[in-house]
């Protein structure tokens, strides 16, 4: 029987998780929630219901084994995972690492009273970075841990350059340093600051007239989140802005660099390019929930991250099958 | 309370698990145990008993938490393995790819019978690159799967040249072809044969007056070790072999490549760089033998794989730590 999947939001992250049903064979979508009006959504899928985000807590909850929560991090998801998971088996992304610990436990409150399983902060980062960053040091405990993203598009660097007056429309790139991913290859070490790891690049459409100096160094002086970059700043038309910067690639590297107890050395390394940040990020949704589903089935609750999840509970597939096939 | 460690086994991989413990203050070494006369065997640990192996099999169970089984796939684990898990929560490295279901099946009835937790064919691949297949193909489901090995010496290769007439020492680097790799990294999604995935470097000591020509034909041409591989012969003196060659280096890649529902490209790549093949095995060894320590005192029994152990059960840290340190 197919796991019944529910997406509650519907920007980038909810309509790639709806694509992702589609190379899940044992998934079925079984409605799109929406805090807009419903009737104003059209979705890609014939046939799935657009419903209001208020019908899933009115009334008796529906039939869904995993809701994939498609909500922002800053406000909606503190909010959203918590009730929603008070009713439903849940899943999100939340990505705001400093307040991991505060969600995991309101969300751990809420659905262990309703005896229902929630994986919050799944992803790539949070998420397989995380994996790979824990993994990485239990298998070289002496070592050092590197994270490089890029290259890619950061919305929130993106967004911030839009609100400086004089700016229509902001591209940001975070590249990574490449000797500096270089040196962590060949096992040097090396301690690296920030400015050392990783570059900006801003593409800009500016107003008419605009003072385009002005706006560079409002960019490269911004603090938190320029200051302490090298940044470069490019100005282009609305319309290079739309053929060339319209897609969201990201990715990046994880290292995990160190000597073992005999005294030889050892680097692992993981690497992802992806041609759309939120449709990786839902596809991994997809896969988390269904370890979700399992786990609820088998009788368990609570709050879970990646760090909880047996790799073989991502896979439809049988442990006999994965061992002839994967191992 | 420390979790006690025995060794079975004191090869290279012996060896490296012994000095591994050091590298985790979580665990403690109580006894090595071979097959040879204990007497005759000193290890690197002062204070740690030398024993028999059959002292593990007689009188009562001794007091050991782990029982990590470093012998050879060939003949050693598929006997030893279920032996000891009748008796000891056990670990092995078990790589003989063919023939895991079946090691998996007599270990899983011998440890489920006993009440014990065993874990077969951990190590770095299989193990850690079988993650990697195994979660690649989740996150990324239509797609191809990639496993390059080297630059690193394989010991099954370069035993069998030293088996041919007039060599007298032997070592084989197996090299990833670099175009390939390029190619796979790029999103090519390329077929390729396996002369175009690995090269193979010969480096022989030859006996005076042998016929290296002799030789050479007789390793390029040798049934599935060479025949189907561009390899390269090279004679070098005893001196040379041992000052050049004596390290067990290795390595490799594994990536999954493909396309996700919406339509954009991802790409998954992990990979090793490793100065000791059996030092970075064993330290592998000893973070899931903690797992299996933690699962069988949660009450769990019966064989399992890396697919089955969620990557917490690898650390010594709780999950609030977990979380708020590598999330």
């Amino acid at each position: 029987m197919a796991t019944k999947i529910g997406i509650l939001g519907y920007g980038n992250l909810g309509r790639g998780a709806e694509a992702a049903v589609k190379q899940n064979d044992d998934m079925e979508l079984v409605g799109v929630f929406t805090r807009r009006d419903p009737s104003q959504l059209t979705i890609a899928t014939p046939g799935v219901p657009v419903r209001s985000a208020d019908d899933l807590l009115s009334g008796d909850p529906l039939d869904i084994d995993v809701l994939v929560i498609c909500g922002g991090s800053a406000t909606d998801l503190p909010e959203m995972t918590p009730k929603y998971a008070a009713r439903y088996n849940v899943i999100d992304s939340f990505d705001t690492h400093a307040r991991i610990p505060e969600h995991f436990q309101n969300v751990d409150q809420a659905a262990t009273q309703a005896g229902k399983v929630a994986i919050i902060s799944a992803g790539w980062d949070p998420g397989l970075f995380s994996l790979n960053r824990l993994m990485g040091n239990c298998f070289i405990p002496q070592g050092k841990d590197y994270t490089f993203w890029g290259k890619g598009v950061s919305q929130g660097h993106s967004d911030a350059v839009r609100r400086i007056d004089g700016v229509i429309d902001a591209r940001q790139y975070t590249i990574p340093v490449e000797s500096a991913l270089e040196s962590v290859r060949n096992g040097e070490n090396p301690d690296l600051s920030t400015r050392q790891k990783h570059t900006r690049q801003v593409f800009v459409v500016a107003e008419e007239g605009a003072d385009r100096d002005a706006i560079t160094q409002a960019i490269v002086t911004m603090p938190n989140y320029f200051d302490e970059y090298d940044s470069t700043v490019e100005f282009i038309s609305q319309e290079e802005m739309d053929r060339d910067h319209s897609g969201l690639p990201h990715g990046g590297f994880v290292l995990r660099s160190g000597e073992l107890a005999s005294g030889t050395k050892a680097l692992i390394e993981y690497s992802l390019k992806l041609e759309s940040n939120p449709d990786f990020t839902s596809s991994v949704l997809l896969a988390y929930a269904r370890a979700v589903a399992r786990l609820n089935a088998e009788g368990q609750s609570g709050c879970k991250t990646v760090f909880d999840i047996a790799p073989a509970y991502l896979s439809a597939h049988d442990g006999a099958y994965l061992r002839s096939h994967f191992l």
